[in-house]
């Protein structure tokens, strides 16, 4: 893509309730746009990283089992009566009238359709274990929507849903999610810490968040730095070890200020271990059994004959917020660098371009098409501007490849940097090989 | 994937409403499941053929420059008020009011919306032309919604909007969308005949629909069959070349019933060139110069330093109905079959199972890793039921190559069956090769 045809409106001006970076840096740099109160546009440059988010949660579900489907975001009010949500849920909830007056309502999550999709589908132990899930946008109406993505009302969800027919199965179910929860996570360039939580207005009596660290997190954290030695790839997909790796997890402290214990603290994590920092969380998985199947009457039959109601969990990672999360992490000293796996472009070529000279730009050319061949995703800065302007708007972009055609360059060697590391002169042919693996 | 995990609820209980046949085949494959009047779940084998057309629509959209960013669902009314449309649009707006008591609305279509994002963000004839799209969720609330996803309340959308400085760089613009429309509707393995048509409640001067045929369309066709002799691939990106195009199609009479009169009709097709059939609407293209950017005060700077409204254009692909109209068009005397490009797997084995003998089962999971070996997405029936049970599901289920293993087949021989063909016995190497292109 050519920067001067990019549909990329950087902009400087910022309004007054931006106040955390990666809601500043989302609309100076043309990600997003707002539409209404806490509701965004996706501008072509912020929709490429949240599709990219997407598509490894997407393959992330896949490799556990879980079922892609999608379901609607106007759901209709009788099943959350059903359930009793429809008058506990709040004013959070979206409620509509449609033109016949029936009572409808924006999807804010989605437990109860699920169940119902489930219930007349499947009806033996033999269909079991099942995992669905969907990624799909939900809307909640904070009274105040604020930190851009962060704490929007419309925002792009992935949301799972486990089905089991009793606890011990289900247990199985809970943990294969929170294995691929933090390979997703790693995936996306991101050491997220398990948490044991609370289970909120889901309800259950198991619940973890995944939080990742960040200095501008919206939760303090306490934890004993142990728990980054923690590997998962010690671990793998059979029941015992997945087992192992909750119990190493649950086994060391870690805690956000609402269960925080300064005595707790000082007697399980020794003075050099204790690491006290922030964080946001960016998923959380639930186990609540038949909180949901039972009120909806979704009964499996069992080996036996028997009608059981249907063990469930619910799990959900916030793809939309992910993004603005990201940014917290790992926008530092002004420069913006996104992990490799979910950059908007895999590397951009930065000519050094004036009115009488072309040539660093006919240059820049010949290795865009080359990069092109290979598949690699190039972005070519050929806007007229003198480059410290350029690497101030690169800055913001955040792409974590520069090639650099100036004075400097040569037709055989090309000066490649990597973003907050010095350049280096190298061969095209080695500027491919970084790229592609 | 095994059929025997695959969330697929094949039912032979269809509700009274359910009169078109794409609705009756998409409930009896499991591919959807009403939520509530007129609102659907896409259950997993739904979901995969409508993201498979997704993936086309985008890549023929991006293939003509156009450019992907994402507008919420719900929108403020506010521009709507601007635009004049928020009191003309009628009962199907669904309007919503928020926790605050502001006015919003599910968006139907989003002339005002991109405008709005254009106006903030385009000030120059240097950054023209544009061309934006998205393909987003819409809410259309229908006094009666019917024929399943043909005509449903939410329903999946690409909408593309073009900006240009006047009408004749305006009018590049759709003549490159119209052969964009073309080559799209002919990678989904459709004939779709442009139009011209009524502007309705879009406004303009200009339009197009596409129509392919199907023998339960909704709206009567009358044309000349010289319409269906025009190959796109005579035509190439040039501008004089997509005009020649424009005024190729539209020389040939081809009209929709509301505009059809039987004396033009005689007088300009001769008898034995007459064709009388009934089509379908899965696409419509608009031009309409400054109606929204006028009263939405969206300017662009002239290269004489005038500032004009910009011209737009808006157009159309309704994907999720796509779906129940290219079953309209190939699902034929209780077969389905769908098109190479967007079935939901490329191939399915079918093995003949019986509670004493799994020798067939095991011959076909042989075959099954030696297709996924080469990335073909291949489905393994491995239910327990006899072949004629299989092959009823498989006629509903759709997919157009099938690999029966049966006492007939050997470690050498594969019988191999394009559904509507006879089989023949080949082997495993050319089943590879003819799937793989």
């Amino acid at each position: 893509m050519y920067l001067s045809k990019l549909f990329l409106p950087i902009t400087k001006n910022l309004p007054a309730d931006a106040k955390i970076k990666s809601h500043q840096l989302m609309l100076r740099a043309g990600m997003i746009k707002q539409a209404s109160a806490g509701i965004y546009s996706w501008l072509p440059l912020g929709l490429k990283v949240m599709k990219k988010i997407e598509q490894i949660v997407r393959e992330e579900q896949n490799k556990i089992g879980a079922q892609e489907l999608l379901m609607p975001t106007i759901q209709s009010s009788e099943i959350w009566k059903e359930s009793g949500r429809y008058n506990d849920y709040g004013e959070e909830m979206l409620r509509i009238k449609d033109r016949q007056g029936r009572e409808m309502l924006y999807g804010p999550t989605n437990e109860e359709l699920i169940t119902d999709i489930f219930r007349s589908s499947i009806k033996s132990y033999k269909s079991l274990p099942q995992m669905l899930y969907h990624i799909q946008w939900k809307f909640r109406d904070e009274i105040r929507p604020r930190f851009g993505v962060m704490r929007c009302r419309e925002f792009f969800m992935k949301d799972a849903y486990s089905f089991d027919l009793d606890d011990t199965n289900a247990k199985i179910s809970y943990n294969k999610m929170f294995f691929s929860y933090l390979k997703t996570f790693k995936r996306l360039g991101l050491q997220a810490i398990p948490m044991a939580a609370e289970t909120g207005p889901i309800g259950g009596d198991l619940s973890h968040e995944f939080i990742i660290l960040a200095e501008t997190g919206e939760s303090k954290i306490y934890t004993d730095k142990k728990i980054f030695d923690i590997k998962i790839e010690k671990y793998n997909f059979e029941n015992t070890s997945l087992e192992k790796m909750v119990k190493d997890f649950s086994s060391v402290y870690a805690v956000t200020d609402d269960k925080f214990n300064k005595l707790e603290f000082d007697k399980k994590v020794s003075k050099e271990n204790q690491v006290i920092t922030k964080g946001i969380e960016v998923g959380h998985i639930f186990y609540f059994g038949d909180k949901y199947s039972k009120p909806l009457n979704c009964f499996i039959d069992s080996q036996e004959g028997k009608k059981n109601s249907v063990k469930m969990g619910s799990y959900g990672i916030g793809v939309s917020r992910l993004v603005g999360a990201i940014i917290e992490a790992k926008y530092e000293k002004e420069i913006m660098k996104w992990p490799k796996s979910i950059s908007p472009y895999d590397v951009v070529i930065i000519p050094s371009i004036s009115k009488n000279n072309k040539e660093n730009l006919s240059k820049s050319l010949n290795i865009y098409n080359e990069l092109k061949k290979q598949n690699i995703d190039v972005l070519l800065d050929d806007v007229d501007e003198n480059m410290s302007q350029k690497f101030k708007k690169h800055d913001l972009i955040g792409i974590p490849y520069q090639i650099i055609v100036g004075s400097k360059s040569s037709e055989s060697k090309i000066e490649f940097k990597e973003v907050n590391f010095e350049s280096s002169f190298v061969d095209l042919k080695d500027v491919k090989s970084k790229l592609k693996n």
